[in-house]
């Protein structure tokens, strides 16, 4: 009989709501479609972590969040299977102490600058935490041909470390993930990295291979700050959008 | 006095809702406007399948849906009209018994494919069907100047030879057809040819003629495999919507 | 005293809540914003026509439609005013027998094709109504430096000769005219044009100065017979949209 | 002990109500998001202005708006705070005694202009403000490296400066502003400054280098005039979009 890791304990309602409310969100901004997830890292378990079971964004209930530990096994075994690719968050909060929460998706607009041409960068203050070189992981580099799924740990790992101390990475042929210190910082920054690809898209075809005045690393640096503001606010709009259509 | 086919028997009402949700979800995803299908062959007999009478998709009700034969001719005299190009349905249903369900749409996106440049290639994993060549029926090839309809079963024919072995066709000025051994799985492919095409889009822009890192055929074999799930999970969503609207 | 036209005589309730409908429509489709117009000859008298007065489309009802005379003057000395250019309406209902509806928009999609570059073609058969060349009335040709806008019989001529036999005219810097021998058709060719033209910026993109295989003028010919019954189909989905939120 | 300004005096409720609809006009044509921000000169008091609190654009409600003079300090030493970009109000109010009212804003489509390439010109008669060269203000040439915030009397002078008698300014990296004489003409200029730039980027790739018909600079003088009606009748269909959501 395979033993199951134990729970980190209950979580506070309203932080399962919070959490439940982030996927809604990401769906209505159009970062999330049928698939794509957000977790959280346990409040007070860092080896845990919390994800709605497979189901589409949109649909997420805080009934439906089941808690995983690091390698990505739920710890209640009756709880509804979770996704193929829950090994995404539970590598990078391995790799990361400091990231809170996770979102992986593959907003249309993203997905080019993992396929072609010039790399991401950050086209306006709110989108700050571009201006590190973005990373593309290319899941060929290391495993080969694949079904391209982030499906195990190795895979989460490699991922994990090829985001390295970023907020975002690409994943060639597939999406991206965004993560943060809190919840809503990581679905500020997947809104905001989806805005930015599309301001990009724009610039690219207006410079015609010119110079564009993107943020330096060092405006970037110190206009970040003030993002997680900007992160608060919108997270109250975006909240009370959740909280006018469900109730909770 | 002329004969018509008999009928395949009855059909349950969840799967004529089924289809006529379907003619909503594309509908509601812009697939389809005031213009496009979707249909089913019939679950208890394969030489007949199920479309709705000549109407918007946005607007079809399970009282809507008709029954033809694979000629595209309906089985009740009595019947309402079905669309101009039924002869899509019927001729792929006949040419591919590996096939359940049709789409017939002209997505905005999707059309210049049709017209020019490069090919259509599978930008990520969600679009994998699409990493066999995209082929594009040009009517033009086998019958001349046209009013560009598939209004006939020899032009229908000519389109399912185009087709061939593939998920999805383009047509020259006009539209794709995107086919599936399912009803979700047509669904799924036809939204997201849309979102590929939109992507394509995108990175054919930012590649100016360099390299793009596409799905290779080999990845897209193994990654199409997870689409089934993939194509489950958004159906929930979107078949939940529309019964949200219409109470069934 | 300046004297006015006469009336054509009363107008049936369901004309005037069509055409009332076909404003809201065109706004619904982003055809129109707050600025933009269609109208409808007068039934039984083909030298008035029916319009709004001015306002916002989308706010349009029953009540707000008002009477001209081809000068573009209000039969009823009472009635409220209509808008600076329905001297566009005036004198194409003039110049063309044919015509019983004309819809004046400044969709954004559309504006390019009378800025610059290649001009638009019918990128499908929906939009086989711009298979002849469609033609750029530029006002500076006879007006010198102006407004812009077509606010008397004079500019209206000009413009109305410019448009030629022709479904629609595209206007420098400004916008678009489309007309049609029913409301319908008119409401269907404004639509189609704000759709092919971002298919067509799509196509040009992809063909970077390669060959398009857009219709051929014998083709769309051919395809826009079946346009009237697209058109019905279209006006059916969204006429029951605006009587669904209006009522009427 | 810090002394406050003194207030203006007491301000009509309908004009705190179309002040806080103007924010949410703003939210939904999509000029702002999370952030942004739109202001009305105090009626009474030219050297005072009112603006929301620091909030969502979107949720703004008659209740929060706040009173601040020229410095951009509040006149109630107990309200809400607002935000930490006021100053760009404050230093524009203080420059142009003609401006009445004054949007801020990220619109993705405008911020590539403020990035690179050809600068913005107006396309069409609705943008005819934008047919002086708009400027762009970049915080670095009077700062160096920022957090990229005009947070303080000094960024704001700069960028009042660079703005000059102009209607627009881009900002370098980070968004526009849009002022006018009334509140409606603001707001109307913020909309069609988003619509241009979209129209612009589709021109642009039409034009391929090659000629632009745009307005002329006489042209745009003429046709600016009749901006006052057309913002005028966008301002009822919005005002009347944002009274039937909230009743104020």
């Amino acid at each position: 009989m395979k033993s199951h890791p134990s729970s980190g304990g209950p979580v506070a309602p309203d932080t399962l709501a919070d959490l439940a409310a982030a996927s809604r969100i990401l769906a209505a901004r159009g970062v999330v479609d049928g698939m794509g997830h957000v977790s959280l890292r346990h409040p007070a378990a860092p080896d845990r972590f919390l994800i709605s079971r497979s189901m589409a964004p949109a649909l997420v209930t805080p009934d439906d969040i089941v808690e995983l530990d690091l390698n990505s096994e739920p710890c209640d075994p009756d709880a509804p299977g979770s996704f193929l690719e829950r090994f995404i968050h539970g590598e990078i909060y391995r790799a990361r102490p400091d990231v809170m929460s996770v979102v992986h998706s593959h907003s249309a607009s993203v997905i080019p600058f993992g396929l072609s041409g010039p790399g991401m960068r950050a086209m306006y203050h709110n989108a700050a935490f571009l201006s590190c070189d973005v990373p593309v992981f290319d899941i060929r580099e290391d495993f080969g041909t694949t079904d391209m799924l982030v499906c195990d740990c190795a895979r989460g790992s490699s991922l994990a470390a090829t985001l390295g101390e970023r907020s975002v990475a690409l994943m060639r042929a597939h999406g991206s993930v965004a993560c943060g210190p809190t919840l809503r910082l990581a679905v500020f920054r997947a809104v905001y990295t989806e805005v930015n690809a599309r301001i990009q898209h724009w610039t690219n075809a207006l410079a015609s291979g010119g110079d564009i005045a993107a943020l330096s690393r060092e405006e970037a640096e110190l206009a970040d700050v003030a993002n997680t503001g900007a992160a608060t606010r919108s997270w109250e709009l975006w909240r009370a959008e959740v909280h006018d259509q469900t109730g909770w």
